[in-house]
């Protein structure tokens, strides 16, 4: 195990910046990851996405196997070449999604059995078979391992029951992914908001040893403060010397909130979803482009940003294409957000080794509140 | 007039190649200008349309008055401007997307009067104002005289009462645009498919002068046989040493036919309307990437296309995106059908410098056929 070396270069408070090393090229810590559902960060050529600054992207095991199927990837050159995205991916294990997506017909100590939302046909994920899909058929490079997920709120002793069969899937997702060079497992973290579920829970992980460790089970419904209890003590009782991913988040002030509280990668839907709905992410917090007082506003999103999107276009433009339900418009969007959120990480990483990032936490805060409806 | 200048530099039987010349760049003809209807090429970025060797690009008048106006898009400073196209614009006059798009009201000889297709307020678009929206308000390179067209089949006195009166709209438009030396003013043919009319209409074009010469509705509905038989006569009575520009035409095997009778310009949606839909056009012939043909086939649309979306993506990856109905699909397919027309019209500039645009075309038309369901 350990076979990515992860270097904290400096921390700050709880916060750290660092770079993890894989194969395909090295990621820079805190990381937020563009989510690649289908095997395409949505309206985005992979060209668009590196120009953001992004050293990784997700993939979602669940919609893979659906559709192409995880076979059909593989005998087309794996994930990376099907795509074109040559950098590293993550595979998310698909228990989420079968949570949220899916008619979930069985869950049993074997493995999840469930309905595809596109067709309705069967399907049985196992942490065996959640392994040979990611590490096998996709190819993945950080493999994370099946755990089982309840919806916040929920009653103790359910929380506890999906913690612990977690725990004994990580042991068999470890089994099953075995000794690899090139390809990293992470376990998950599970346990609700209860503090003594996800001690234990980590104690479960560091005893089966994995290359990273996430935080799984939140942004499931709890709410921002209830969250951010969470990582007030969840990732300190995760071993400091590897990653650690908060899984699905989230807004920019829950990055922050979290990057403070010690964690180092993210993904999240939201930058592409909000960005195909006409929402823009600046460092004043939201902005909706169909609003009518963008109508003739003639600035770019970002004056100062790398990427054509934020730098070129005026929000009058973006303000047409957006009410003329323009593809483009999605595409522009989805750009810019994907570039705000790595810009985002990116201050944050010189806030950390500059030791300023109590402060930056402190401003972004303010900011974001100032488009605040 | 003439303030173009236009250099026909190789003859091969009536086909002719050349260059256009205008204060925003040259353009080489025959020449395909993809459309970008309503200040966007759908779904594509300007850079990603001037990768695929477009030297000009179509404007609606129609669509841009209605939305975001002809007088926002002048505010935020012209059409190039707005939407970041720094080589030449072509707008229609928006008369034919009065036709086929809004309820019409009523077609006078002052002007015609109609509903937006948008939300039914009540516009009017005479000569006079279609030149102020295009000329002074959208900024456009080439300007199209306001002209009434009829859908086909028709009967003879309603096209010969069309024809007339885009004859005296034409003057109105001649004498409202003025002269100017940054821009051009091109006029519109109409006469159906009677060469009498289409005569009587030339001599009336001519007698007025103008800065090129537009052949109108034609691709309403004659079908492909009546409108090669129609450009059998129809381009050699407009002027040679003018650009001769067929609207709103169409498939690859119409734009060969019409490039040997004589025709220098084209537009239309369908390259970039099919790729929405999935459909790729070939030398092969036009394919639809949903077929499960293509579900494991590994080759490029094009692998010596300059273009990324024909080269380096396979079509089993497309495949899948049309599958999921994925915005990155339509992305890519939209940019191939464009690459592939501007390789197109390349291949047809070069045989006829070559002299063997005869053969060209009987080597086209046999190769489009090959994929024919």
């Amino acid at each position: 195990m350990g076979a990515f070396p992860f270097t904290v270069a400096a921390s700050d408070g709880r916060a750290r910046t660092g770079v993890l090393s894989t194969p395909r090229g090295e990621i820079r810590t805190p990381a937020f990851m563009p989510v690649g559902t289908a095997g395409t960060v949505k309206a985005l050529t992979v060209e668009q996405v590196a120009a953001t600054g992004a050293d990784i992207i997700l993939g979602n095991t669940y919609h893979l196997m659906l559709r192409p199927t995880a076979e059909r990837v593989r005998r087309m050159g794996g994930l990376h070449r099907f795509m074109r995205w040559e950098k590293p991916i993550l595979t998310d294990s698909g228990g989420f999604q079968v949570m949220s997506l899916s008619k979930i017909s069985k869950v049993t100590e074997e493995a999840v059995t469930f309905q595809s939302h596109l067709d309705g046909s069967r399907h049985v994920l196992s942490p065996e078979r959640s392994m040979e899909i990611q590490a096998d058929l996709l190819g993945s490079d950080i493999v994370m391992q099946l755990d089982e997920l309840v919806a916040l709120p929920a009653d103790e002793t359910r929380a506890a029951d999906a913690m612990r069969r977690s725990a004994r899937w990580g042991d068999r997702s470890k089994a099953a992914f075995g000794a690899r060079e090139a390809q990293a497992l992470f376990g998950i973290q599970q346990g609700g908001t209860w503090e003594h579920l996800r001690r234990e829970s980590a104690e479960r992980m560091i005893e089966t040893g994995f290359d990273g460790y996430a935080i799984g089970g939140l942004a499931v419904g709890e709410g921002h403060e209830a969250m951010v209890e969470v990582l007030d003590f969840a990732p300190a009782m995760l071993p400091a010397d590897r990653p650690r991913y908060l899984m699905g988040v989230g807004k920019p002030i829950d990055i922050v909130e979290a990057v403070y509280r010690g964690v180092d990668m993210f993904d999240c839907v939201l930058p592409t979803r909000s960005g195909r709905h006409g929402q823009a992410w600046t460092w004043d917090g939201p902005i909706n482009l169909k609003n009518a007082r963008f109508a003739e506003d003639d600035t770019p999103l970002d004056a100062a940003s790398p990427v054509s999107a934020s730098r070129d276009y005026s929000k009058a433009y973006l303000h047409h294409l957006v009410k003329a339900n323009e593809i483009l418009g999605q595409v522009l969007l989805s750009w810019h957000n994907l570039a705000f959120f790595q810009a985002l990480m990116a201050e944050m990483r010189a806030a950390i080794a500059e030791g300023r990032m109590e402060a930056f936490r402190a401003g972004f805060a303010s900011r974001q509140l100032r488009n605040a409806p």
